[in-house]
């Protein structure tokens, strides 16, 4: 749990809020200090002055030598100085939350207010009154996405909870609203239990046109998906399951390109059969691969054992067609391609050996891969992570605004796998042949033609497959 | 049903998308057709060519005298042209919704990404874990309403259900932003059962620091909120009832230093005892009216009586304690002051000079006061209305902006009634001794003073109340 010290932060800027008394004039001292320790001090902003106390923020500068700790002890050997609180930049960009909910015109008169308000505004609610699917274009609904969590599985976290998965949820939805151009809304819910939560987003779904559901445990995420998808007339995607397998297949099409091998003819093999194991083998399975292997902490999975958890058990009965027994370094030997969903460090370099000739090597595990890519890059074809410090970056941010940005454009049903599949196709797409390396085979999340590719691709599978209620206007 | 009538409106400017065949050249046509029958054309937008066809955008101003259906007559005249639609800018204001979620900070590359979102997040998330009270400061809670209705009671409309409500609440939640800087988003459930409105909105209170119900019909509004004021413990605030009742209070304490009364001295009667009414009687008995006498359909309520509806029981057993009995008219002899939140015309020119002198009126009904203003002004000393084409107008928009900004400075956990009581005052207290007037007894809702005065009372109201859990810098 290093990771949720909340204090002792190293290298980076904090901000310090010092009361002085002004009689002792310590400022210089505080500088003299913080400087002692290595703290560079590149801002001063005075909060208050009187009653003989003044108040300042001041930004200080520090190596990765020097944690936070380090500075504030120097601090409290001042004498007439006391620190009343210290943040770095991460938590600065968090005060009072990371979105904010804007009017789109401003209300500047009464003819304004009478027209966005009462009594004007009656006319809008009888039109939607009168035919409610006025409502995808008269109210939010056209643009707005929900992000839904019960803080049962946040990041690698656990279950910390609602409150604790809020700036999570934030941080998606800026993110939807940064590169997607879609208005995205956190909700965290404060039940964990299947039937409350489906009710629930059923209860609120009018103001969206689309749910993401995110960082919900396994195995409640499945019904709860399934329930929600049947019940709802509007796009319901678990961005844990099938933003992970889109983008796992889109790097996948690339890596095979590389690797000189075809889809229908590998073997692939799936470690870690949770929620994002179980939908990027249903990814795989509908893109062609046949040769489809699970592999769990008991073992491969197998139609001759019988599974308590029906998942496995579904999982089981549609895969490993030529009934392969054993462990994972079993179902490896001779296998094309590796994709980790499971820990840290469970992928070994002589796994990685006895596989066929140009192994395609996916190590997602968070926050440390099933290998370290160092370790194999000599003998793969290619290697690719969930980190961002390594190349080939599997990464959610690639999916989800451009799916939303697509099924909402063109008021989606629901989002099929016709949908997922031209979504992976498309994020391929944007590496042309003559950019495709092994170190390159999967766009950056920066990169300005994912969205727009992504949404297009995402459109057209709506509309061929039927589930598109508006067709935008470039594909009439 | 006249106002539902979305295509067939008179003034203003319309907006009308036509499709014309390009071999024809029917512009000029178009122009004069429009001409003939009062329709000036002030801006053309090209929204596409091609293919023999032009679709234009053009902008009519049209007077009242004239019709949407009138121009839509004389274009059907004109050959070669079609009328794909029509709308008003009511309508153009209200296309894909009134409000937008927005990143307060960029996210411009990868080390931005890193700290809104993963890895760095994770630091934030588990400050919230390990003391759940940060997320106060540290999410959007700090300054998030929730604006919830569902759909039973909007506006004058009835029960229109959720997605017609959503302009509403759209528009609340702009007026929030706007006057009180306060983030509000919209939650129309598609539910109207009291326990299920109760569960869902505990189940997704995570996100928000206060709730304002809005346009939920009598009598379930009652148990709403104050089963929901009991088991959260942020500020739930049902605005139809509290803040009808601030800001007829403050109008009241305005309209009694012209008449020359106390408080303590006059006799009230109020006329509709539903949500409003209820409200408005009970801030009054707080603020010291000992002689309140409540009016229904049925006539004046009286302890004598027993009543089905608890509410109605409840307000027999606490108002006319002098048992008056009979109807309105008998309610009205002598009084001092009318509240009305009834039913348009009921009140008559007679009833008011029955009245003590110096009679104080308030016609809240919607939309046709419970009597025109212009029938009295020369016998009372005050008339209000809702209406905002009389002097005098009651609007909530008065209150909730600054009530909620309050709230949220001092993280109250709830609204209680001397924090209505001050909201009230401070109001009145923007209307000077010197600005005071039978034409001028409330200020305007684009009084720019309106909402520091508030939230400054409502924020000194919680703390003298213990209810506050921060105290802002100023009142430390």
């Amino acid at each position: 749990m290093e990771k949720s010290r909340t204090t002792n932060y190293r290298g980076n800027s904090v901000i310090i809020r010092l009361e002085m008394k002004v009689d002792r004039m310590a400022f210089g001292e505080v500088v003299t200090s913080l400087a002692a320790v290595g703290g560079d001090i590149t801002a001063i902003d005075i909060i208050s002055n009187g009653g003989g106390v003044t108040v300042r923020d001041i930004t200080v500068n520090m190596p990765d030598s020097v944690t936070a700790t380090d500075l504030t002890d120097a601090l409290k050997k001042t004498a007439g100085v006391r620190v009343v609180h210290i943040s770095d930049r991460t938590f600065l960009l968090h005060l009072g939350g990371k979105i904010s909910v804007i009017p789109k015109t401003p209300i500047q008169n009464r003819d304004d207010l009478s027209r966005v308000y009462t009594p004007d505004v009656a006319r809008v609610s009888m039109a939607i009154y009168e035919d409610p699917n006025k409502a995808f274009s008269l109210t939010i609904k056209r643009n707005m996405v929900a992000v839904i969590s019960d803080g049962s599985a946040v990041l690698g976290l656990g279950n910390i909870g609602p409150r604790a998965a809020m700036p999570v949820m934030e941080g998606k939805a800026m993110l939807f609203k940064q590169l997607g151009d879609v208005d995205a809304f956190p909700i965290c819910l404060e039940t964990q239990d299947t039937e409350e939560i489906i009710t629930t987003i059923k209860h609120i779904s009018t103001a969206f046109g689309g749910i993401n559901l995110e960082d919900i445990s396994s195995p409640r995420c499945f019904e709860i998906e399934e329930r929600l998808r049947k019940e709802l007339d509007i796009p319901v995607f678990h961005d844990d399951q099938h933003g992970t397998a889109v983008v796992v297949y889109a790097g996948l099409i690339n890596a095979l390109k590389l690797a000189k091998k075809s889809i229908h003819d590998v073997r692939v093999v799936v470690a870690g059969i949770g929620a994002a194991g179980i939908a990027v083998s249903k990814i795989l399975l509908a893109a062609g691969v046949k040769d489809l292997v699970g592999v769990d902490v008991e073992g491969i999975l197998i139609r001759t054992q019988t599974y308590a958890n029906p998942m496995k058990q579904w999982y089981a009965e549609h895969t490993n067609p030529f009934l392969r027994e054993g462990s994972l370094q079993d179902a490896l030997m001779g296998a094309d391609v590796f994709v980790g969903v499971s820990a840290g460090g469970i992928l070994k370099r002589e796994h990685v050996q006895s596989m066929a000739e140009d192994p395609i090597i996916f190590a997602m595990a968070n926050p440390t891969p099933e290998i370290i890519p160092d370790l194999i890059e000599d003998i793969v074809a290619v290697v690719a992570t969930g980190r961002s410090d390594y190349p080939n970056q599997i990464n959610n941010v690639l999916c989800f605004p451009g799916m939303f940005r697509g099924a909402l454009d063109c008021r989606a049903s629901d989002i099929n796998e016709e949908m997922k599949l031209a979504a992976a196709e498309a994020i391929a797409s944007i590496v042309t042949a003559d950019e495709l390396s092994k170190q390159y085979i999967i766009p950056s999340v920066f990169n300005d033609q994912v969205v727009k590719r992504v949404r297009d691709r995402v459109v057209q599978a709506a509309i061929a497959t039927g589930i598109a209620r508006r067709i935008p206007r470039e594909f009439r």
